[in-house]
Protein backbone atom coordinates (compact mmCIF):
# COMPACT_ATOMS: atom_id res chain seq x y z
CA UNK A 1 0.00 0.00 0.00
CA UNK A 2 1.52 3.34 -0.97
CA UNK A 3 0.21 6.91 -0.45
CA UNK A 4 0.04 8.97 -3.58
CA UNK A 5 -1.56 12.28 -2.19
CA UNK A 6 -2.89 13.71 1.15
CA UNK A 7 -5.03 16.58 1.97
CA UNK A 8 -5.87 17.75 5.33
CA UNK A 9 -10.12 18.67 5.08
CA UNK A 10 -11.54 22.11 6.73
CA UNK A 11 -12.85 19.83 9.20
CA UNK A 12 -9.54 17.99 10.28
CA UNK A 13 -10.18 14.61 8.50
CA UNK A 14 -7.30 13.99 6.66
CA UNK A 15 -7.83 12.46 3.15
CA UNK A 16 -5.11 10.53 1.91
CA UNK A 17 -5.14 8.46 -2.04
CA UNK A 18 -3.16 4.99 -1.99
CA UNK A 19 -2.68 2.41 -4.36
CA UNK A 20 -2.37 -1.14 -3.32
CA UNK A 21 -0.59 -2.41 -6.14
CA UNK A 22 -2.78 -0.94 -9.06
CA UNK A 23 -5.98 -0.78 -7.30
CA UNK A 24 -6.80 2.86 -6.36
CA UNK A 25 -8.21 3.56 -3.45
CA UNK A 26 -8.83 6.14 -0.63
CA UNK A 27 -8.80 6.37 2.99
CA UNK A 28 -10.52 9.38 5.74
CA UNK A 29 -8.94 9.56 9.03
CA UNK A 30 -10.27 11.71 11.72
CA UNK A 31 -7.76 14.29 12.84
CA UNK A 32 -7.35 12.24 16.16
CA UNK A 33 -6.68 9.05 14.15
CA UNK A 34 -4.18 10.85 11.90
CA UNK A 35 -1.60 13.07 14.10
CA UNK A 36 2.26 13.44 13.39
CA UNK A 37 4.06 10.33 14.93
CA UNK A 38 5.44 13.08 17.74
CA UNK A 39 1.87 14.07 19.13
CA UNK A 40 0.55 11.80 22.13
CA UNK A 41 -0.93 8.49 21.23
CA UNK A 42 -4.92 8.45 21.00
CA UNK A 43 -6.55 5.34 21.28
CA UNK A 44 -7.05 3.54 17.45
CA UNK A 45 -10.06 4.26 15.70
CA UNK A 46 -12.41 1.77 14.07
CA UNK A 47 -13.20 0.94 9.99
CA UNK A 48 -15.97 1.36 7.88
CA UNK A 49 -15.30 -0.19 4.20
CA UNK A 50 -17.46 2.23 1.80
CA UNK A 51 -18.50 0.36 -1.20
CA UNK A 52 -20.18 1.45 -4.15
CA UNK A 53 -21.01 0.54 -7.76
CA UNK A 54 -17.66 1.23 -9.44
CA UNK A 55 -16.10 4.50 -11.31
CA UNK A 56 -14.29 6.09 -7.84
CA UNK A 57 -14.13 9.47 -9.28
CA UNK A 58 -18.12 9.53 -10.14
CA UNK A 59 -18.79 8.20 -6.49
CA UNK A 60 -15.90 10.26 -4.74
CA UNK A 61 -18.23 13.65 -3.52
CA UNK A 62 -20.96 11.26 -1.91
CA UNK A 63 -18.51 8.77 -0.38
CA UNK A 64 -16.27 11.77 1.16
CA UNK A 65 -19.21 12.55 2.55
CA UNK A 66 -20.59 9.73 4.23
CA UNK A 67 -16.53 9.44 5.69
CA UNK A 68 -16.22 13.02 6.97
CA UNK A 69 -19.63 12.23 8.77
CA UNK A 70 -18.40 9.13 10.15
CA UNK A 71 -14.65 11.06 10.94
CA UNK A 72 -17.19 13.40 13.49
CA UNK A 73 -18.08 10.56 14.88
CA UNK A 74 -14.80 8.90 15.30
CA UNK A 75 -14.15 6.58 12.47
CA UNK A 76 -11.71 6.01 9.66
CA UNK A 77 -13.51 5.27 6.58
CA UNK A 78 -11.41 3.58 3.35
CA UNK A 79 -12.88 2.42 -0.15
CA UNK A 80 -11.14 0.80 -3.19
CA UNK A 81 -11.86 1.07 -6.78
CA UNK A 82 -14.02 -2.17 -8.54
CA UNK A 83 -11.95 -4.76 -10.96
CA UNK A 84 -13.20 -3.25 -14.47
CA UNK A 85 -14.00 0.19 -13.20
CA UNK A 86 -12.88 3.93 -13.34
CA UNK A 87 -9.08 3.22 -14.60
CA UNK A 88 -8.73 -0.65 -13.75
CA UNK A 89 -8.71 -2.96 -17.29
CA UNK A 90 -12.60 -3.31 -18.17
CA UNK A 91 -13.38 -7.38 -17.38
CA UNK A 92 -14.46 -8.55 -20.90
CA UNK A 93 -17.54 -11.03 -19.50
CA UNK A 94 -18.88 -8.02 -17.30
CA UNK A 95 -18.97 -5.71 -20.04
CA UNK A 96 -21.07 -8.40 -21.87
CA UNK A 97 -23.05 -9.44 -19.44
CA UNK A 98 -24.00 -6.03 -19.94
CA UNK A 99 -24.65 -5.48 -22.89
CA UNK A 100 -27.19 -8.42 -22.76
CA UNK A 101 -28.76 -6.52 -19.76
CA UNK A 102 -29.30 -3.50 -21.74
CA UNK A 103 -30.94 -5.82 -24.42
CA UNK A 104 -32.98 -7.37 -21.87
CA UNK A 105 -34.42 -4.31 -20.59
CA UNK A 106 -34.95 -2.61 -23.52
CA UNK A 107 -36.62 -5.38 -24.98
CA UNK A 108 -38.99 -5.31 -22.00
CA UNK A 109 -37.69 -9.06 -21.32
CA UNK A 110 -37.03 -10.52 -17.65
CA UNK A 111 -33.16 -10.37 -17.00
CA UNK A 112 -31.83 -14.26 -17.14
CA UNK A 113 -29.81 -15.38 -14.09
CA UNK A 114 -26.87 -16.20 -16.30
CA UNK A 115 -26.49 -12.66 -17.25
CA UNK A 116 -26.96 -10.96 -13.83
CA UNK A 117 -24.14 -13.95 -13.14
CA UNK A 118 -22.14 -13.16 -15.58
CA UNK A 119 -22.67 -9.72 -14.13
CA UNK A 120 -21.93 -9.52 -10.59
CA UNK A 121 -19.81 -12.60 -9.62
CA UNK A 122 -16.80 -11.67 -11.38
CA UNK A 123 -16.83 -8.28 -9.28
CA UNK A 124 -17.15 -10.30 -5.92
CA UNK A 125 -15.08 -13.39 -6.78
CA UNK A 126 -12.16 -11.00 -7.99
CA UNK A 127 -13.46 -7.78 -5.63
CA UNK A 128 -13.63 -9.50 -2.13
CA UNK A 129 -10.06 -10.64 -1.83
CA UNK A 130 -8.91 -6.86 -2.96
CA UNK A 131 -11.38 -5.74 -0.26
CA UNK A 132 -9.44 -7.78 2.05
CA UNK A 133 -6.01 -7.29 0.78
CA UNK A 134 -7.05 -3.50 1.00
CA UNK A 135 -8.14 -4.40 5.31
CA UNK A 136 -4.87 -6.21 5.79
CA UNK A 137 -2.73 -2.92 5.20
CA UNK A 138 -5.41 -0.91 6.65
CA UNK A 139 -5.25 -2.08 9.63
CA UNK A 140 -1.58 -2.21 9.86
CA UNK A 141 -1.51 1.40 9.73
CA UNK A 142 -1.24 3.42 12.83
CA UNK A 143 -4.27 4.64 14.53
CA UNK A 144 -6.42 2.25 12.98
CA UNK A 145 -8.09 -0.84 14.41
CA UNK A 146 -11.25 -3.29 14.23
CA UNK A 147 -13.82 -4.03 14.56
CA UNK A 148 -14.82 -3.25 10.65
CA UNK A 149 -18.01 -2.09 9.21
CA UNK A 150 -18.68 -2.55 5.66
CA UNK A 151 -21.16 -0.03 4.30
CA UNK A 152 -22.79 0.36 0.93
CA UNK A 153 -23.24 -1.35 -2.24
CA UNK A 154 -22.69 -3.64 -4.29
CA UNK A 155 -25.07 -5.82 -1.85
CA UNK A 156 -23.45 -8.99 -2.96
CA UNK A 157 -19.75 -7.90 -2.71
CA UNK A 158 -20.95 -7.23 0.94
CA UNK A 159 -22.55 -10.38 1.59
CA UNK A 160 -19.42 -12.45 0.37
CA UNK A 161 -17.33 -10.53 2.58
CA UNK A 162 -19.62 -10.53 5.57
CA UNK A 163 -19.79 -14.39 5.14
CA UNK A 164 -15.99 -14.63 4.27
CA UNK A 165 -14.27 -12.32 6.35
CA UNK A 166 -14.44 -12.36 9.75
CA UNK A 167 -13.11 -8.93 11.30
CA UNK A 168 -16.54 -7.51 9.46
CA UNK A 169 -18.74 -7.21 12.56
CA UNK A 170 -21.34 -5.21 10.74
CA UNK A 171 -22.50 -4.16 7.54
CA UNK A 172 -25.15 -1.80 5.92
CA UNK A 173 -26.13 -2.89 2.56
CA UNK A 174 -27.95 -0.99 0.07
CA UNK A 175 -30.64 -3.08 -1.69
CA UNK A 176 -30.30 -2.06 -5.86
CA UNK A 177 -28.65 -4.29 -7.95
CA UNK A 178 -29.04 -7.56 -9.15
CA UNK A 179 -28.52 -10.51 -7.25
CA UNK A 180 -27.41 -13.68 -8.25
CA UNK A 181 -28.43 -16.84 -6.81
CA UNK A 182 -25.39 -18.23 -5.58
CA UNK A 183 -25.02 -14.86 -3.25
CA UNK A 184 -28.60 -15.38 -2.32
CA UNK A 185 -27.77 -18.61 -0.63
CA UNK A 186 -24.78 -17.33 0.56
CA UNK A 187 -26.54 -14.56 2.70
CA UNK A 188 -28.22 -17.26 4.56
CA UNK A 189 -24.90 -17.80 6.12
CA UNK A 190 -24.19 -14.34 7.00
CA UNK A 191 -24.51 -14.02 11.17
CA UNK A 192 -23.97 -10.25 11.72
CA UNK A 193 -25.74 -7.20 12.42
CA UNK A 194 -27.30 -5.71 9.20
CA UNK A 195 -29.01 -2.86 8.37
CA UNK A 196 -30.81 -2.80 4.81
CA UNK A 197 -31.57 0.04 2.93
CA UNK A 198 -34.06 -0.47 0.06
CA UNK A 199 -34.99 2.49 -2.37
CA UNK A 200 -38.72 1.29 -2.44
CA UNK A 201 -39.11 2.70 -5.96
CA UNK A 202 -35.73 2.15 -7.37
CA UNK A 203 -36.10 2.00 -10.96
CA UNK A 204 -33.31 -0.33 -11.61
CA UNK A 205 -34.52 -2.93 -8.68
CA UNK A 206 -36.93 -6.10 -8.08
CA UNK A 207 -38.14 -5.01 -4.91
CA UNK A 208 -39.56 -8.61 -4.62
CA UNK A 209 -36.22 -9.86 -4.72
CA UNK A 210 -34.47 -7.22 -2.20
CA UNK A 211 -36.90 -8.44 0.41
CA UNK A 212 -36.13 -11.97 -0.30
CA UNK A 213 -33.03 -11.51 0.03
CA UNK A 214 -33.73 -9.35 3.30
CA UNK A 215 -35.54 -12.47 4.49
CA UNK A 216 -32.99 -14.79 3.49
CA UNK A 217 -30.35 -13.11 5.90
CA UNK A 218 -29.27 -15.21 8.48
CA UNK A 219 -28.56 -12.97 10.61
CA UNK A 220 -29.69 -12.46 14.34
CA UNK A 221 -30.28 -8.89 13.78
CA UNK A 222 -31.10 -7.17 11.22
CA UNK A 223 -33.57 -4.51 9.96
CA UNK A 224 -34.69 -3.29 6.91
CA UNK A 225 -35.17 0.47 6.35
CA UNK A 226 -37.07 1.31 3.46
CA UNK A 227 -37.87 4.99 2.08
CA UNK A 228 -39.52 6.45 -0.69
CA UNK A 229 -37.63 7.69 -4.07
CA UNK A 230 -35.51 6.46 -6.49
CA UNK A 231 -31.82 4.84 -6.51
CA UNK A 232 -29.32 7.66 -5.34
CA UNK A 233 -32.74 9.42 -3.45
CA UNK A 234 -31.88 8.00 -0.32
CA UNK A 235 -33.23 11.00 2.52
CA UNK A 236 -30.57 12.70 4.91
CA UNK A 237 -32.62 11.01 7.95
CA UNK A 238 -32.03 7.50 6.64
CA UNK A 239 -28.42 8.01 6.04
CA UNK A 240 -28.29 9.20 9.55
CA UNK A 241 -29.83 5.81 10.74
CA UNK A 242 -27.86 3.64 8.95
CA UNK A 243 -24.21 5.76 10.76
CA UNK A 244 -26.24 5.78 13.85
CA UNK A 245 -26.22 1.49 13.13
CA UNK A 246 -22.71 1.26 12.63
CA UNK A 247 -21.42 3.62 15.70
CA UNK A 248 -23.78 1.67 17.65
CA UNK A 249 -21.87 -1.94 16.80
CA UNK A 250 -18.61 -0.78 15.87
CA UNK A 251 -17.88 0.92 19.39
CA UNK A 252 -16.48 -1.25 21.78
CA UNK B 1 -62.47 16.26 30.73
CA UNK B 2 -61.84 15.59 34.54
CA UNK B 3 -58.45 14.73 36.08
CA UNK B 4 -59.36 11.99 38.26
CA UNK B 5 -55.34 11.76 39.84
CA UNK B 6 -52.05 12.85 38.86
CA UNK B 7 -48.50 11.94 40.45
CA UNK B 8 -45.09 13.95 39.42
CA UNK B 9 -42.75 11.15 38.47
CA UNK B 10 -39.28 11.31 39.59
CA UNK B 11 -38.13 12.59 36.00
CA UNK B 12 -40.34 15.88 36.95
CA UNK B 13 -43.04 14.29 34.21
CA UNK B 14 -46.60 14.46 35.80
CA UNK B 15 -48.56 11.93 34.96
CA UNK B 16 -52.71 12.32 34.97
CA UNK B 17 -55.65 9.83 34.79
CA UNK B 18 -58.95 11.73 33.55
CA UNK B 19 -61.76 10.64 31.92
CA UNK B 20 -63.76 12.09 28.72
CA UNK B 21 -67.40 11.38 29.69
CA UNK B 22 -67.06 7.57 30.20
CA UNK B 23 -63.60 7.13 28.02
CA UNK B 24 -60.75 6.73 30.99
CA UNK B 25 -57.26 8.02 29.74
CA UNK B 26 -53.33 9.63 30.68
CA UNK B 27 -51.81 12.30 30.17
CA UNK B 28 -47.87 12.61 30.48
CA UNK B 29 -46.76 16.07 30.41
CA UNK B 30 -42.80 16.94 30.57
CA UNK B 31 -42.08 19.40 33.77
CA UNK B 32 -41.92 22.38 31.75
CA UNK B 33 -45.30 21.67 30.53
CA UNK B 34 -47.14 21.51 33.87
CA UNK B 35 -45.94 24.15 35.87
CA UNK B 36 -48.57 25.87 38.62
CA UNK B 37 -49.93 28.69 36.84
CA UNK B 38 -47.80 31.06 38.99
CA UNK B 39 -44.86 29.91 38.07
CA UNK B 40 -43.08 31.57 34.22
CA UNK B 41 -44.89 30.79 31.14
CA UNK B 42 -42.46 28.33 29.20
CA UNK B 43 -43.91 28.01 25.33
CA UNK B 44 -46.55 25.44 24.79
CA UNK B 45 -45.28 21.24 23.92
CA UNK B 46 -46.30 19.24 20.71
CA UNK B 47 -48.77 16.12 21.88
CA UNK B 48 -47.94 12.37 20.74
CA UNK B 49 -51.38 10.43 21.15
CA UNK B 50 -50.35 7.10 21.97
CA UNK B 51 -52.45 4.45 20.19
CA UNK B 52 -52.20 0.64 21.89
CA UNK B 53 -54.57 -2.54 21.16
CA UNK B 54 -56.83 -2.05 24.01
CA UNK B 55 -56.47 -2.46 27.61
CA UNK B 56 -55.13 0.41 29.10
CA UNK B 57 -53.81 -1.41 31.99
CA UNK B 58 -51.83 -4.47 30.96
CA UNK B 59 -50.43 -1.43 28.21
CA UNK B 60 -50.02 1.30 30.66
CA UNK B 61 -46.08 0.55 31.90
CA UNK B 62 -44.97 0.19 27.87
CA UNK B 63 -46.80 3.34 27.15
CA UNK B 64 -45.74 5.56 30.11
CA UNK B 65 -42.24 4.49 29.21
CA UNK B 66 -42.43 5.84 25.51
CA UNK B 67 -44.26 9.00 27.12
CA UNK B 68 -41.28 9.61 29.35
CA UNK B 69 -38.79 9.05 26.36
CA UNK B 70 -40.60 11.63 24.93
CA UNK B 71 -41.27 14.69 28.02
CA UNK B 72 -37.70 14.54 27.44
CA UNK B 73 -37.10 15.57 24.09
CA UNK B 74 -40.02 18.26 24.95
CA UNK B 75 -43.55 16.69 23.89
CA UNK B 76 -46.52 15.60 26.03
CA UNK B 77 -47.87 12.32 25.18
CA UNK B 78 -51.57 10.95 26.17
CA UNK B 79 -53.69 7.75 25.41
CA UNK B 80 -57.35 6.94 25.73
CA UNK B 81 -58.83 3.30 26.52
CA UNK B 82 -60.16 1.78 22.86
CA UNK B 83 -64.31 1.11 22.79
CA UNK B 84 -65.05 -2.17 24.26
CA UNK B 85 -61.73 -2.43 26.24
CA UNK B 86 -60.71 -2.19 29.54
CA UNK B 87 -63.34 -1.50 31.74
CA UNK B 88 -65.60 -0.38 28.70
CA UNK B 89 -69.00 -2.15 27.59
CA UNK B 90 -68.10 -5.04 25.68
CA UNK B 91 -69.13 -4.59 21.75
CA UNK B 92 -71.20 -7.65 20.90
CA UNK B 93 -70.31 -7.49 17.45
CA UNK B 94 -66.33 -7.48 17.76
CA UNK B 95 -66.35 -9.89 20.28
CA UNK B 96 -68.24 -12.34 17.99
CA UNK B 97 -65.25 -11.23 15.05
CA UNK B 98 -63.13 -12.17 17.66
CA UNK B 99 -64.82 -15.78 18.12
CA UNK B 100 -64.63 -15.89 14.54
CA UNK B 101 -61.35 -15.31 14.30
CA UNK B 102 -59.93 -17.74 16.68
CA UNK B 103 -62.05 -20.41 15.26
CA UNK B 104 -60.07 -19.74 11.82
CA UNK B 105 -56.97 -19.51 12.98
CA UNK B 106 -57.36 -22.77 14.95
CA UNK B 107 -58.78 -24.88 12.15
CA UNK B 108 -55.65 -23.34 10.25
CA UNK B 109 -58.13 -21.40 7.80
CA UNK B 110 -57.92 -17.86 5.96
CA UNK B 111 -59.56 -15.17 8.02
CA UNK B 112 -62.13 -14.06 5.76
CA UNK B 113 -62.58 -10.21 5.18
CA UNK B 114 -65.43 -9.80 6.75
CA UNK B 115 -64.46 -11.08 10.20
CA UNK B 116 -61.68 -8.50 9.49
CA UNK B 117 -64.37 -6.10 9.11
CA UNK B 118 -66.47 -7.02 12.27
CA UNK B 119 -63.09 -6.86 14.06
CA UNK B 120 -61.80 -4.03 13.65
CA UNK B 121 -64.18 -1.11 11.66
CA UNK B 122 -65.88 -0.92 14.78
CA UNK B 123 -63.14 0.31 17.13
CA UNK B 124 -62.59 2.67 13.92
CA UNK B 125 -65.72 4.36 13.45
CA UNK B 126 -66.47 4.52 17.57
CA UNK B 127 -62.61 4.86 18.47
CA UNK B 128 -61.70 7.83 15.77
CA UNK B 129 -64.22 10.22 16.87
CA UNK B 130 -63.49 9.73 20.52
CA UNK B 131 -59.69 10.34 19.60
CA UNK B 132 -60.46 13.58 18.11
CA UNK B 133 -62.74 14.36 20.94
CA UNK B 134 -60.03 13.67 23.31
CA UNK B 135 -57.58 16.08 21.19
CA UNK B 136 -59.99 18.79 21.61
CA UNK B 137 -59.79 18.48 24.67
CA UNK B 138 -56.11 17.79 25.08
CA UNK B 139 -55.16 20.69 23.35
CA UNK B 140 -57.29 23.28 25.45
CA UNK B 141 -54.96 22.47 28.20
CA UNK B 142 -52.36 24.99 28.85
CA UNK B 143 -48.81 23.99 28.14
CA UNK B 144 -49.67 21.99 24.99
CA UNK B 145 -50.12 23.03 21.35
CA UNK B 146 -49.80 21.52 17.97
CA UNK B 147 -48.96 19.85 15.98
CA UNK B 148 -49.83 16.78 16.87
CA UNK B 149 -48.54 12.99 16.27
CA UNK B 150 -49.87 9.70 16.24
CA UNK B 151 -47.96 6.77 17.02
CA UNK B 152 -49.05 3.28 17.77
CA UNK B 153 -51.45 0.88 16.85
CA UNK B 154 -54.48 0.00 16.18
CA UNK B 155 -52.61 0.67 12.73
CA UNK B 156 -56.30 0.88 11.15
CA UNK B 157 -57.32 3.72 13.68
CA UNK B 158 -54.35 5.92 12.80
CA UNK B 159 -54.58 5.38 8.85
CA UNK B 160 -58.20 7.07 9.19
CA UNK B 161 -57.24 9.53 11.87
CA UNK B 162 -54.34 10.72 9.83
CA UNK B 163 -57.34 10.97 6.98
CA UNK B 164 -59.82 12.75 8.97
CA UNK B 165 -57.57 14.64 11.51
CA UNK B 166 -56.03 17.43 10.34
CA UNK B 167 -53.94 18.40 13.17
CA UNK B 168 -52.14 14.82 12.53
CA UNK B 169 -49.32 16.33 11.57
CA UNK B 170 -47.05 12.97 11.38
CA UNK B 171 -47.67 8.97 12.34
CA UNK B 172 -45.75 6.23 13.49
CA UNK B 173 -47.98 2.85 12.68
CA UNK B 174 -47.24 -0.31 14.18
CA UNK B 175 -47.53 -3.08 11.61
CA UNK B 176 -49.22 -6.24 13.50
CA UNK B 177 -53.22 -6.57 13.22
CA UNK B 178 -55.85 -7.01 10.57
CA UNK B 179 -56.65 -4.83 8.49
CA UNK B 180 -60.16 -3.85 6.72
CA UNK B 181 -60.38 -3.59 2.91
CA UNK B 182 -62.36 -0.04 3.01
CA UNK B 183 -59.22 0.81 5.20
CA UNK B 184 -56.63 -0.09 2.52
CA UNK B 185 -58.49 2.51 0.91
CA UNK B 186 -58.34 4.63 2.77
CA UNK B 187 -54.35 5.03 3.06
CA UNK B 188 -54.44 5.54 -0.51
CA UNK B 189 -55.53 9.36 1.05
CA UNK B 190 -52.74 9.30 3.78
CA UNK B 191 -50.29 12.18 2.90
CA UNK B 192 -48.68 13.23 6.48
CA UNK B 193 -45.17 11.57 7.06
CA UNK B 194 -45.29 8.38 8.17
CA UNK B 195 -42.71 5.92 9.81
CA UNK B 196 -44.06 2.33 9.69
CA UNK B 197 -42.89 -0.38 12.01
CA UNK B 198 -43.17 -4.20 10.94
CA UNK B 199 -42.20 -7.07 13.32
CA UNK B 200 -40.70 -9.39 10.60
CA UNK B 201 -41.73 -12.31 11.90
CA UNK B 202 -45.20 -11.31 13.65
CA UNK B 203 -46.76 -14.43 14.22
CA UNK B 204 -50.29 -12.66 13.88
CA UNK B 205 -49.76 -10.84 10.89
CA UNK B 206 -49.55 -11.06 7.31
CA UNK B 207 -46.40 -9.58 6.41
CA UNK B 208 -47.50 -9.51 2.66
CA UNK B 209 -50.41 -7.48 3.75
CA UNK B 210 -48.09 -5.29 5.88
CA UNK B 211 -46.16 -4.71 2.64
CA UNK B 212 -48.64 -3.66 0.46
CA UNK B 213 -50.30 -1.62 2.99
CA UNK B 214 -47.31 0.67 3.43
CA UNK B 215 -47.02 0.87 -0.81
CA UNK B 216 -50.38 1.75 -0.78
CA UNK B 217 -49.64 4.78 2.02
CA UNK B 218 -50.61 8.12 -0.46
CA UNK B 219 -47.49 9.40 1.60
CA UNK B 220 -44.95 11.36 -0.40
CA UNK B 221 -42.72 10.80 2.91
CA UNK B 222 -42.77 7.28 4.71
CA UNK B 223 -40.34 5.07 5.40
CA UNK B 224 -40.93 1.43 6.28
CA UNK B 225 -38.42 0.06 9.72
CA UNK B 226 -38.48 -3.85 9.70
CA UNK B 227 -36.98 -5.67 12.40
CA UNK B 228 -36.71 -9.09 13.50
CA UNK B 229 -38.64 -11.04 16.29
CA UNK B 230 -42.33 -11.31 16.85
CA UNK B 231 -45.10 -9.08 17.50
CA UNK B 232 -44.05 -7.47 21.28
CA UNK B 233 -40.41 -7.62 20.25
CA UNK B 234 -39.92 -3.87 18.57
CA UNK B 235 -35.89 -3.30 19.22
CA UNK B 236 -34.91 0.02 21.81
CA UNK B 237 -32.91 0.88 18.83
CA UNK B 238 -36.09 0.83 15.99
CA UNK B 239 -38.19 3.11 19.35
CA UNK B 240 -35.54 5.43 19.48
CA UNK B 241 -35.78 5.84 15.36
CA UNK B 242 -39.30 6.06 16.03
CA UNK B 243 -38.86 8.28 18.58
CA UNK B 244 -36.25 10.23 16.08
CA UNK B 245 -38.62 10.92 13.42
CA UNK B 246 -41.79 12.47 15.17
CA UNK B 247 -39.54 14.88 17.20
CA UNK B 248 -38.32 15.84 13.33
CA UNK B 249 -42.03 16.37 12.65
CA UNK B 250 -43.52 17.52 15.11
CA UNK B 251 -40.60 20.51 16.41
CA UNK B 252 -41.83 23.57 14.88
Amino acid sequence: MRFTSEQRLDDGVLERDFTLGDIPGVLWTPASASEPASAPKSAPVPLILLGHPGGLDRMRPRLAARARHSASEGFASATIELPGSGGRPRLPVVEQARADLRRALEAGEPVPDDVVDRLVLPLVDEGVPEWRAALDALLALPGIDGPVGYSGGVISIGVRLAVVEPRVAAAVLFAGSYVPRVIFEEARQVTVPLHVLLQWDDEGNDRQAALDLFDAFGSKEKALNANMGGHTGVPPHAGEAAARFLARHLRA
